[in-house]
């Protein structure tokens, strides 16, 4: 294998807990407001709406909207499951900026750190630019740029993502690994040449109900992104 | 004045100084293979095709190319007067990468990180992602996100190159500031809305060949970058 010059990050599962953060934020908002539910369920529900709505856009039904735009959809959609149909326009800003709020899985910071001792370091998220910055303050992660598709402007796993990623940094596909939690959008990646390296994240959707292994076959596989970095350098 | 929530940087003249860094870069390329000539004498040539290879595509009368290819483009049109006519696809390509290698004036870096503190700061350069990730390593930049040229795919001073920035951020161009050594640029930004600060290069073409002082009125104005961010929030 050839040591890749540019590491692209998938983010929501792979990077940051999006289940237990948008969870909290969401009782953090609506709580005072008297509300009660299952945080996490309302988490869950939430994401699952995410491939339909950027579906709305692969397909081009819908012209491009950032993905604050998206989850504010995704939300209407499930309100009225939640007993929400009435929260204010202000109350479904706040819970769309849970999601710039999320933390970090402990190794995050330090894999990306040692990653980019190695190469340039960048998401390739569904996540738009303010959500990429903000979650990195909050994290303290240094990229070398934010990538993914606001700049494409279109969505994983279109080609066309990925394949600006690496054209971003001058580079061909064969030069630059994709990093994710997910088989999926490892594929993808690696049916436009790049190399792929899975980081497990067995509990990015509840306890056990995330990948622990690879569904393919991948260049690199960590238990962590730690372990990544040390299995490609170590 | 309120207080501005993003920082929007340019970066040729601004941030780093091109006028030496391509002047040095040239010769380590060239002058091996047995040219000589006065070195800032090409820096300025080619800098100086600068606004006439991006008014191809600003028209409209050519795609959009990432400023790495427009150097290029500008580079065959001053080879003939330095005696360079016939020199490799390989050393022109040396050549374009010298402007992935300059340095930045003594007091960019702590400005903005300065800055860094207040809100978020971001090249809105008409250099491409490659070119400013290099930079930003070079000297010790760490932007929330490249935006610019590339990410707006026009080059400034284009309206929506400056307002793409503010989008990016979710922000108003009321709530976002220009910072430039350019009165020029400070202009274009301000008709988006966008407050502007000025900082003097007094020798960014030569010296006493830069702007000592804004042309037009702005929101703040400093002798450096340390200067400015001293005046807003010192």
């Amino acid at each position: 294998m050839r040591a890749p010059k540019a590491f692209f990050f998938d983010i929501f599962g792979t990077i940051v807990d999006w289940r237990e953060g948008v969870a909290r934020e969401a009782r953090l908002v609506l709580h005072p407001l008297g509300h009660d539910m299952v945080w996490t369920a309302f988490a869950d529900a939430w994401r699952g709406q995410y491939q339909a709505g950027m579906e709305e856009i692969r397909s081009g039904r819908a012209p491009f909207a950032k993905l604050d735009e998206v989850h504010r959809r995704n939300l209407e959609r499930i309100l009225g499951d939640f007993g929400l149909s009435d929260i204010s326009g202000e109350t479904k800003r706040a819970l769309v900026l849970a999601w710039h709020k999320l933390d970090a899985w402990p190794d995050s910071a330090r894999g990306i750190a040692m990653l980019r001792r190695r190469g340039f370091v960048a998401p390739v998220s569904n996540g738009n630019v303010s959500l990429m910055a903000a979650l990195a303050r909050r994290n303290g992660f240094h990229w070398d740029a934010i990538l993914g598709a606001e700049f494409a402007r279109d969505y994983k796993p279109k080609p066309d993502v990925y394949l600006s990623a690496c054209a971003a940094f001058d580079l061909a596909p064969e030069d630059c690994m994709m990093v994710a939690a997910h088989s999926d959008d490892l594929a993808a990646a690696a049916a436009c040449g790049l190399m792929t390296g899975f980081v497990a994240r067995p509990n990015e959707k509840g306890l056990g109900r995330g990948e622990s292994a690879p569904r393919i076959a991948v260049d690199v596989a960590g238990d962590d992104l730690v372990d990544l970095a040390e299995k490609l350098f170590g």
